[in-house]
C-alpha cells in the first residue's frame, strides 16, 4: 500500500548543506528559521503562538537511499536505522522541535532548526510535556555520546 | 509535489475504534501492544533494545478527512488543526512514545499504546530526552485542561 502525502509549507533555514548543519535542534545554538505554510492551509495556524516549542515533522527530502545499518553522527559503531535518529530510514521523515518566536500570517519565525533550508514541511504539532515527556532511563548506544554543538558530515547526504 | 511512503510495519493494540481509546500515551494506563515489523526491514531494530522509549510515527488510517479547524477532546472551543493533536490533519501522521518492554525478532512488546488496531507504521526512532525534551513553558489552550484517564470519542473516524 502506498500512502501518498503533500507538502503543507516549507522550512527555511541557514543550512544548504549537511555538513556542517547542526545533528539535533538540542545542538543548534538557537539557530533561526522560518516555517512558510501554503494559504491553504492558513486556518489550521489559529492559536499555535500560544505554544513555546512546536513539534516539526518533515521530509529528509535530500537523504541517500535508506540503511537498514548506519553509522551515526554520534558513534563509529553500526547500528540499526530505527535505533538511531539518522536521515537514511526507510521513510524518511524527520522530527525536530523549534521553539517558536512569532507568526505573521502564514509565517513562523523559529529557533533551534536542525533541517536543511527548503524541507518539505508534513505537519506541525504542539510540543506538550505532558503528553511527550515522559520518564526514560536506558537511551541505549547514546549513552556517554552526547556532543554540544555536534554538527553533521555529508554522510547521509545525496551526491 | 506527492511524497509516496510505505508502512514499514503494523501496530496491534487492544483499541478497534476510537471511542474508548486512549488519546495519548500518557493516559494508556501501560496499554499494551505489539509493534511488527515487516521482515524486510529487520536489520534497522539492530540495538533497539536498548531504548526504555521509542517513538513511533504511523498514519492515522482511519481519520476523517483534514479539517482545518477542530474541536479537540479536551476542549469544548475551536482550535486551529496545527494548535491540536487531533487526527484530523492535512498529513495524518500520528506520534506516540511507547515504552519497549521486549524484542522478538521483527516484534516489539510495547506499553502505553494509544493507537487503533492495525495502524501502519511508518517510522521508528529512540526516544531521547537529551534531544527531545527541551524547555517547554507555553501550552497554549492546554494549559489546565489535562486529565487523567481520557479517552477518546468517535468525531475523528471515518464512518
Amino acid at each position: 500500500m502506498e500512502i501518498a502525502l503533500r507538502a503543507i509549507g516549507a522550512i527555511r533555514t541557514p543550512f544548504a548543506a549537511s555538513a556542517g548543519t547542526p545533528i539535533q535542534s538540542r545542538y543548534a545554538q538557537g539557530a533561526e528559521g522560518t516555517v512558510e505554510i501554503f494559504d491553504e492551509f492558513a486556518a489550521g495556524l489559529r492559536d499555535i503562538e500560544g505554544f513555546d516549542r512546536l513539534w516539526l515533522i518533515y521530509l529528509f527530502d535530500r537523504a541517500v537511499e535508506a540503511q537498514l545499518v548506519v553509522r551515526p553522527y554520534l558513534d563509529n559503531a553500526q547500528h540499526g536505522i530505527f535505533a538511531t535518529r539518522s536521515p537514511a530510514r526507510p521513510n524518511r521523515i524527520g522530527i525536530s522541535s523549534v521553539r517558536l518566536l512569532g507568526v505573521e500570517g502564514t509565517r513562523l519565525t523559529v529557533a533551534d532548526v536542525d533541517m536543511l533550508d527548503g524541507t518539505p514541511l508534513l505537519d506541525i504539532k504542539p510540543c506538550v510535556p505532558e503528553f511527550d515527556y515522559l520518564p526514560v532511563e536506558r537511551v541505549g548506544w547514546f549513552e556517554g555520546r552526547f556532543a554540544q554543538n555536534a554538527v553533521a558530515d555529508d554522510r547521509f547526504e545525496q551526491r
